[in-house]
């Protein structure tokens, strides 16, 4: 099978020029098969304060009211990634912007209200492979923003560390599929002070202890969580690194965490 | 040659959520092939007070800098595009939004400076009608909004009028293109007042003579010479019409205003 990059961009990388053009840089020199996903949290706060609006969090997930969901498309969908998209077009490629509405190919489920009302979220029930199978044989870049639509065609806010996870897991099928969590920090970190605490390999049972004990950022274990789900479905790989080693990544090094079943 | 709309919405029928169902309800009962090219200026502009951003207009144009283009690409790509997209799955449509930086499937060139400075604004010099001929032929209906890209890979400001008009032509090769400039007003009226005061046709003749005696509103001169050059370029049918006469315009009724060349 052919490997397939299910790459999700996210945190400080969206909001810094350079980072992001490196991490652009880093797939178009690389020739592989690539699928981006990415959030942009940071800009819509900003946007939202700008327009006090106000937001709130809960265990890391945005509450997302009818105004909020606006701004999010806005963001997400229309400045995010239209600028990754010509990002790459300026590399030479052919690039799509995507949200789960258009081809109706990320079907998602309004959460439940009746523990915390999340509002406009949604929860992934079904990700159409063949709309990006089809775009990826033709050497197109889908560009995924984590705005998904629900059976009753409604826009849904959803979490993009859990979009990129979905996706990884329904290529996974018909492509070895390596699923990058790119971010600011380099890898999940002993200490989060300390860039250079870097933990190499994180198992199941690693990841079991650390939780226990306390030793695992709050705001990391919904994406290992994730991490470990794709992987239990089939995902080949799953690693954790900072956006910048990329390149690193693609010359067979091994920056930043690996996560493993066993 | 088959037929293909190419429809453009603006105006209050962004803003008009009845007005916007109406228009996708007509669209979707239509059965026809459509292209949907959408604008969305008064939300730009909302916007833009709201986070006390100065708007210039220079002849119907937005002068447009940079945060200016950031807004444009968050309510156009964004915010509207979606809505339309996740309002034709609503009536069982599969919908794919575009960009012109989507699939670089409409190049523009950056408007020269010298005699008004515009800013991000683009005029079009290509559109790669194979993207469209794709979609289309899958019966998908594609909804374009108006940022487009430059050959140096900028996203740029375009006027929706002129897009819809230059996919117009594109298709005609192989399409029988109708061109429909839906809006809030029953079409070009004899006294902008009075909404029964439609022409029910304008040919260029008729059209130099009111250019000449001011009987024709400054806003409509640019919509009415791009009319004329799509029609001009093979477009079949150019017509301006009330967004909400668009279900009698398909049932073979004349709603609004015909352009034509003789």
């Amino acid at each position: 099978m052919e490997d397939l990059y299910v790459i999700k961009i996210g945190g400080e990388t969206i909001n810094s020029e350079d980072s992001l053009k490196a991490c652009l840089k880093a797939i178009s020199t690389s020739g592989k098969k690539v699928i981006l996903v990415h959030g942009g949290g940071k800009k819509v706060t900003e946007l939202a304060q700008k327009l006090f609006i106000p937001q709130q969090m809960v265990e890391g997930r945005r509450i997302t009211s009818l105004e909020t969901l606006e701004l999010c498309t806005m963001v997400y969908a229309g400045l995010i990634n239209k600028n990754i998209v010509a990002g790459l077009s300026a590399k030479k490629h052919v690039a799509i912007g995507l949200s789960g509405a258009d081809l109706n190919c990320i079907v998602s489920k309004k959460r439940d209200a009746s523990v915390i009302n999340y509002g406009f979220v949604g929860d992934i029930v079904k990700v159409d492979e063949m709309v990006f199978e089809n775009f990826i044989t033709q050497n197109i870049i889908p560009v995924v923003n984590s705005i998904s639509i629900s059976e009753d065609a409604e826009l849904l806010n959803t979490n993009a560390d859990v979009m990129a996870a979905e996706i990884a897991k329904a290529m996974s099928a018909n492509y070895k599929v390596h699923l990058l969590y790119c971010f600011e920090k380099s890898g999940v970190l002993k200490d989060i002070t300390e860039e250079n605490s870097v933990i190499p390999d994180i198992s199941k049972s690693d990841f079991m202890h650390m939780k226990e004990t306390k030793q695992i950022a709050d705001g990391m274990i919904p994406k290992l969580q994730t991490a470990f789900r794709a992987l239990y479905h089939g995902v080949e790989e799953a690693r954790i690194l900072k956006s910048d080693a990329l390149e690193s990544y693609f010359a067979n090094e091994k920056p930043g965490t690996n996560i493993s079943l066993h």
